[in-house]
Parts: C-alpha cells; sequence; structure tokens
C-alpha cells in the first residue's frame, strides 16, 4: 500500500516542496530555486529531479508513493492543463501529463490559490468542513473555492478570482489586471496602505500613521488603537470585503469563508469588519456562513497540493 | 434495461410532471394543482398518486423507470433536503426519501432555478456545455449554476441565489427577502418597470411609454424603436446586470451564461447589453463566457429533474 505523497507550491521565486504521509503529516519541507529563463522549461524537470532525489535518500520505492500534487500561479482547469502563467513564463500546456511523464506516477495540478484553500481544508482552518471559500489577503487578493471536498477549477481554470470582482464604478487607477475597481485594489496589503495614503493626503486629519512608511500591519495596529483615520480605512475595507463576500456567497453558499494572507495576520478584528457588512447583504438562506483565520500560512499550497492526490 | 424516467417541477399553484425516455424525448407532459393547505402535505402523495396513475394506463413497470426527478421553489442541499418552502408551506425535511418511499423508486431533487438550468444544458439553450450558470429574469430573478455537467447546490441549497446580489448601496426601497439593493430590484420584469416608472415620474421627459400601463415588454419593444428613455432603462439594465454577471464569473468561470424567463423574449438585444458591461468588468481570464437565450421555456424544471435522475 501507499504511504507517502509530495505536494509541491510553485512560486515565482522558489518552489516549496513537502513529503506527506496519507494522514496529513508533514514529514519534510524544503524549497527549491524557480528558473524562469527560457520561458521556465526547466521548472518542472528541476521538480522532478528534487522528488526522486528525496526518494533515494530515504530508500522510498515507487510503490510506496501516492502520487505528487502541484499548485501553480495561474490559471488550472479540471484536467490538469494551465492556462498560461505569467511569472513563470509557461504558456498551455498540460502539467499533469508533462509531470507524470518524468516522474511515472500519479500527478494532479491546480492553481496556487485554489490549491492552498484545500489544504486549509484538510489540515487548516476549515477542517471539518466541505463547501470552503478561501479569500487570501497578500500583495495581492487571491481565492480558492472547494465545493463537496474538491476544488471548484471553473471552465478554464479562473474560478475564484475573487480579487477581481467589480466593486467600484469610479476608481480611476487600473488594478494590475487592466481593470478598473477590482476588490484588490482597496483590501490586498497594497490596497489597505492605499486607503490610508489617500486619507493622510489630506493634511488637516489627524493620525498616528502620519511620518511613518504606513504599512497594512501598521494600519491594522492603529486601528486596535482606536486611531480615527485608520478606523475609517477600517470600515471601507469591512464595507468592500464584506459586501464582496455577500455576493459570493449568493454564488456558492459556503459554509465557512478562510481569510488568509499577511493582512491576516491582523486576527479576529478583520472579521468584525467583515461580518457586518457580508450579514447586511447577503441572502438570507447564505447568512449562516460562519468566518475563520487560515492556520496553515505559507504551508498551505503543499498540503492543498498534497490533497489533491490522495482525493 | 430502464426505458423511461420522470421529471416533476412544483410551483406555487401547479405542479408541472413530464415523462421522458432516456434519449431526452418528453413523451407526454401533464399538470396537477398544488394543494398548498396543512403545510403542503399533500403535495408528494399527490404526486406520487399522478406518477403511478400514468405508469398503470401505459402498462410501465416499476423497473422500466430510472427514477423520478423534482424540482421545488426553495433550497435544496445535495442530499435532496429541502431547507424550507414558504409558498407551499414546507419546512425542512428530505424530499428524495419521502418521495422514494412513496414509489419505491429512486428519487433526486433539487432547488427549482437549478434544476431549470440543468435542463437547459441537457437539452436547451447550453446543449453541449458542463459550466453553465442560468439567470431567469420573472417576476423575481432566480439563479442556478450547472459545474461538471451536476447541479452544484451549495451547502443548504442556497447557491446560485444571484437575484440576490448586492448591487446598489444607496437602495431606499426593501427587495421582497428584506435586504435593500438586490439585483432582482432593477432587472426582473418587476424591476425593468420601476426603472422606467422612477424615469416617467420626471413629467419633462418625452418618452412612448408615457400613458400606457408600462409592462417589461413594453419597455424593451420601446428601446427597440429608439424611445430615449426606454434606451436609458436598458443601459441601466446591463450595467446591473451585466457586472453582477462579470463578478459572477469571477468566482465559477463558466463557459456559457443562459438568460431565460419572460424577460428574455425580448431577444439578443438584452445580450448586447449585458455583454458591454460584463466584458468591461470581468477578469481577463473569464471573459471567454458565451452567452445564450434559454430555449425551453416552462418546460425547463420538468427537463431538468429528469436529468437528475438519468446522472
Amino acid at each position: 500500500m501507499s504511504k507517502y505523497c509530495f505536494g509541491v507550491d510553485v512560486g515565482g521565486t522558489t518552489v516549496k516542496l513537502g513529503l506527506f504521509n496519507e494522514d496529513g503529516d508533514l514529514l519534510e519541507k524544503w524549497e527549491i530555486p524557480t528558473v524562469t529563463k527560457d520561458g521556465g522549461k526547466q521548472i518542472l524537470p528541476d521538480i522532478a529531479q528534487s522528488i526522486l532525489k528525496v526518494m533515494e535518500e530515504r530508500g522510498m520505492q515507487r510503490e510506496e508513493v501516492e502520487g505528487v500534487g502541484i499548485g501553480v500561479p495561474g490559471p488550472v482547469d479540471g484536467g490538469g492543463t494551465v492556462h498560461g502563467a505569467v511569472n513563470l513564463g509557461w504558456g498551455t500546456f498540460s502539467i499533469k501529463q508533462e509531470l507524470q511523464t518524468m516522474l511515472n506516477m500519479p500527478v494532479e495540478a491546480g492553481n496556487d490559490a485554489n490549491v492552498a484553500a484545500l489544504g486549509e481544508v484538510w489540515q487548516g482552518g476549515a477542517r471539518g468542513y466541505k463547501d470552503v471559500v478561501m479569500v487570501t489577503l497578500g500583495t495581492g487578493v487571491g481565492g480558492g473555492i472547494v465545493m463537496e471536498g474538491s476544488i471548484l477549477p471553473g471552465s478554464v481554470g479562473a474560478a475564484g478570482e475573487i480579487g477581481h470582482f467589480h466593486v467600484n464604478d469610479e476608481e480611476k487607477e487600473a488594478c494590475n489586471c487592466g481593470n478598473h475597481g477590482c476588490l484588490e485594489q482597496y483590501v490586498s496589503a497594497t490596497g489597505v496602505v492605499r486607503l490610508a495614503k489617500e486619507r493622510l493626503a489630506d493634511e488637516g486629519t489627524q493620525s498616528i500613521l502620519r511620518g511613518t512608511q504606513v504599512t497594512a500591519k501598521d494600519v491594522w495596529d492603529a486601528v486596535k488603537k482606536g486611531d480615527l483615520l485608520a478606523l475609517e480605512v477600517a470600515e471601507d475595507f469591512g464595507r468592500y470585503l464584506g459586501t464582496a463576500l455577500a455576493c459570493v456567497a449568493c454564488v456558492v453558499n459556503p459554509e465557512v469563508f478562510v481569510i488568509g494572507g499577511g493582512v491576516s495576520k491582523a486576527g479576529n478584528i478583520l472579521i468584525d469588519y467583515i461580518q457586518k457588512n457580508f450579514q447586511k447583504n447577503t441572502f438570507v438562506g447564505c447568512r449562516g456562513a460562519l468566518f475563520t483565520l487560515a492556520q496553515l500560512g505559507n504551508d498551505a499550497g503543499i498540503y492543498g497540493a498534497a490533497k489533491m492526490v490522495l482525493g
């Protein structure tokens, strides 16, 4: 019987790898650099080689390994085909087939945000639930959806792109995606800082943030201290994110929302601001959704990737 | 081998029933009244009796019937339990189990809007697609989601409640659901009339709608004639619905949106107004979604119900 599986999380600069047993224990984790030159053609061979090396070091047989799951920063459809990954230099091809051929073992592939959501469902903040939406508030805003225990990929792997919810008709600045008024422009780490700096531009407003560098952490620390300008930012944050998630709930009706990413380190205070607007604006049948904080941090991706192959 | 199946669509005043063969041909359809007195306890026995009578008349054996699918106007989870159906007087119970016991054959149950979506996927406007969102623009706005060929019910059967997307922070009037600013308040038949009447209240505005009863059909007919007031209503309609569907696409990334219900009889002109705003506001990876009109009309429910048991 199989005893192990590997989870791989491909980022723009490093690839995280993890060796798990079938109970979900992380036995070993390590990283290798992401070599993006030449259209990223070295990335999968590097991963395959690194996995085979660990297997050799541990004297593991192929039959002992259930397979390899891999999450990548781009849309991946239900069949394991990536539809472009700009940060890696990748176009459209079947990750599942290529890596399977290199390793001669089963491979499952998914979008990194979707895979992280599955990780949190398996061993993190959403353990015990099967219909889950995860929102990752980092430099950008990622989203992942798990329905009935499996990743919902969408037709071309673009399901869960909650960061690009249109939430503001009046926005003048463009989002990284090219649209105007995306959720990401207000509730990512960058977005929170932007909301604060817009208010600081009015020199009449007092704030403990004035004269500092201003990070998202600074803003939430100031919220906790009762700083009036920061409290206004928190209200805006809650209105944008709470209302967007109210709409997400009308679409997929999850049991729980998991909030992750750097901004989520501010803790449960985030959830208070989100819930206020969520409860007001979501459909009555969807109001029972719970909110929880992610628990796996940067390891969510390798956990979720491993879970993909365990099924 | 089984040769037949039944599809049942329970409405507030009548129950529609259909007998299908496995190829999806509708062999016979009929209606019975919905008896809602005493908490609607007579509804399922009436349906069972009606099906057994038709089987007897046709000399059909139980082994020849694959099963019965049923759609109801309330949230139904993936296990066939309805979580209340106000118009029928129903609370929470397993439709699947109760009807199975009465008929001694397999039963599958779903929410009526989700079931209609499955009908359009099987034999209607979305034939050949597997990731589909249907929006029904009637007195209210219903929504149904089919992913990888199966209904997406959500945790308590409230997935696809697109009519209650929050789209306007400024709304003073309450939606039927109790919230303020739901999509349904602007793009249902009632909503379109309301948008027109708000503009007609300004007596300075000329319009061929002035002095008439004003139905949603009148408004779209006036749009086709180039009536300036009606054109403004169409712009608002497209902005609300196109932007909401742009967000729906970021969540579930469908291949196609099917537009149904009475308002959809206005035809492809609707899609033009929707697409303009959809393309502007959805995530780049979701822009390939197609828009099509529903084809099965009021029969979508019995088609989808039948398809549920065929799997």
